[in-house]
């Protein structure tokens, strides 16, 4: 079974509002075996939604619309699918009635075009809207269902929730789809692309595989396709078993677990404690941590010491070091993890130094050189990583790439 | 001149990631004029990336599309196009050369699926990709122009900036829309829509304005069309100067500016410096102001103390005071802004202390209740703010909120 979305709404089109419905009614419709074939987003002109109904329906069963239904003048997609489906706007009492209150609740008097918010195509079945007054509708023509809900991202998903999905899963035919996110880090994409080159040409047929790369990390999605959902869970996580022999320090974790968040559990297991020592990546370790909730448990803070001074001050980095090696060394960043450790008294401790950009490169240490340093009451490593010319970038590859080398001292030990 | 935008990807259509490209791409052009018709969304496929290219193609002047460019294999977009304009993949010599010293300067060797990240459709002008190995494409055809660019947002950012866009600029019979988007905070988006209501109204008819909330900020964006861009910008500008008259504690800067950077000129125009001392807002603070690049000029660093210990042994607060008031409350906040003010001997500093979330409020104080102090050498001034129950939304609006107010503190002095 597949669906196609199309989105009504000039503010999507110039840029105004980022679409997150599509995001979300596409994870709901998956979640229900329901493949979406296509988003389109459009302009609330007649001969622009009628092109994109009958392309919508050549290519799926079923087609969900949203946006255009408010009360103002420029919203015209009810009038539209009036004419689409040969219907006339009719008065919907129940929906008159809802609209009425809606506004007598809030002490207001219900105005004509909020009235007109119960005139509804004929053929359709009204979907409640107990959240606004633009009712959902839901059109079958030719096979093919289309719903039309408003755009407002909570009231569609009240329908969605409340109407939509439970019909869609009563249909029959729907096959499963079963999803697994495997996360990975420290390996590029084409790195990781031949490490696994020749599981990923055995995986079954049914299984496809994804590469979703991010600053620092590369996601792995696999999607199983069939009909007994039981059996596709064992065959991906048997899947993921095979993977998992093959690069085992890789994979951090899975779906929505951060690294920041793998860390804390790998710490809490221990019953040990963290904190960090920052230059370059300014304050962004500390953050990606302290956006995990309940990590005060395990981490104690952080020193971002962007000043020499304030390494030597506050993290008892030797002053002679600073001046011999620089900031940026492998001398520094070493007494910075070390430094940090005994003075937050921690067990474990992490620390950056690197040249962020775009300025304060030279031919030694170009932009993008960084040393990140791990340090725990018995040993200390660091290593040095050459990264890119843009400064966010550099700041977040040097923060996954610290928590990652702290991740696996944590694993190793 | 019209624009329709091509998305490809997976990711997408699964919900797995929301497309943020498209409101950016959408944005960027509307800055020179160009309407954006249409947004299509759609999987990695031959029939249907060829079917979405001649249904852009009717529709409009200039097609971009993104995605589908990736090393792997489920990347197939460059093979369909050199199909779709009857053109064979050579190789690139400018971009093999690019992207072996690409990989040479990670200390990497370069695989053949990366090499062959330089075939490209012979028919096609290539586009150098400074930040990533894949390049972008331009096409034309029929009259129409056709880009392809990667998917990853940085990379193709830095593609639109530094070849895309100056080409569509170039091109002749865009109309002329001028842009001026003014940065407001510290007053919520309704109470701003009253503030400012009557120069609203009073706005020409050919300048719209458009309200853009974010977390802690709300964007005033005017766009005015029009013919003679010369006095269109005179007119924005004269605008601007009555709004300003309005609200003239509200905005702190305009377009692409940050209120971090705006700190950081005031602290330059005085040659002063700055540091924090963090415990809500766990390096938020200083990651915010370290990615403004130049930020070590005037910012020492920052604190993060998530521990009392910390407080105590780092910040030098009393012990006494935590354990009287609790860490949450006015007289450690403004301890710890004194204390860091002392310890990283700077002329101004900023401190925050709140619960987050989600656990950890009170009755006397929830969840979302944040004190944040501003300090200098005379002065030292301690707010309490009753943010949300989002973690995340409480950790910016207080990172927000000291840092507006240290530059209410610097402008006000």
């Amino acid at each position: 079974m597949k669906a196609e979305i199309i989105t009504i709404g000039d503010e999507i089109l110039i840029g105004q509002i980022v679409d997150t419905n599509s995001a979300w009614m596409a994870v709901e419709l998956n979640q229900l075996g329901i493949q979406v074939a296509q988003i389109t987003t459009i302009t609330d002109t007649f001969d622009h939604l009628v092109k994109a109904l009958n392309e919508a329906k050549e290519r799926a069963n079923v087609v969900l619309i949203t946006g255009g239904l408010g009360p103002t003048k420029d919203d015209r997609t009810k009038n539209v699918l009036a004419e689409y489906f040969n219907s006339k706007l009719i008065n919907h009492q129940d929906t008159l009635d809802h609209v009425i209150k809606f506004f007598g609740r809030r002490g207001m008097a219900t105005s004509q075009v909020n009235k007109d918010q119960a005139l509804v195509p004929e053929c359709c079945q009204v979907l409640f809207n107990s959240v606004g007054t633009a009712p959902g509708m839901w059109f079958e023509k030719d096979e093919t269902i289309f719903v039309s809900m408003p755009g407002v991202p909570f009231e569609m998903k009240e329908l969605m929730k409340s109407a939509v999905l439970p019909r869609l899963a009563n249909l029959s035919g729907r096959g499963s789809i079963v999803h697994k996110t495997i996360l990975t880090t420290g390996v590029g994409e084409s790195a990781l692309a031949e490490m696994i080159e020749k599981w990923e040409d055995a995986l079954p047929e049914y299984i496809h595989l994804a590469y979703l790369p991010n600053i620092g990390s590369v996601r792995l999605r696999m999607s199983a396709f069939g009909n007994d959902e039981f059996l596709l869970h064992k065959e991906v996580d048997a899947q993921v078993e095979k993977l998992k022999a093959l690069v085992p320090d890789a994979i951090f974790g899975y779906g929505e677990e951060t690294l920041a968040g793998v860390v804390g559990e790998l710490l809490l297991n221990k019953n040990a404690s963290m904190a960090s020592a920052e230059s370059c990546t300014g304050g962004h370790i500390a953050h990606s941590i302290t956006s995990v909730p309940g990590s005060s448990v395990w981490y104690k803070g952080s020193i971002v010491a962007y000043a020499n001074e304030t390494k030597q001050n506050l993290l008892k980095v030797n002053k002679e070091s600073l001046k011999e090696f620089g900031a940026v060394s492998e001398q520094v960043v070493r007494q910075m993890a070390e430094g940090v450790l005994k003075v937050m008294n921690v067990d474990y401790s992490v620390a950056t130094s690197g040249i962020a950009g775009p300025d304060g490169g030279t031919e030694d240490k170009p932009v993008g050189t960084v040393w990140v340093a791990v340090s725990s009451k018995s040993t200390t490593i660091a290593k040095r990583y050459n990264f890119s010319n843009l400064r966010e970038r550099n700041i977040v590859r040097s923060s996954q790439t610290a928590l990652n080398m702290l991740r696996l001292l944590l694993l190793n030990e």
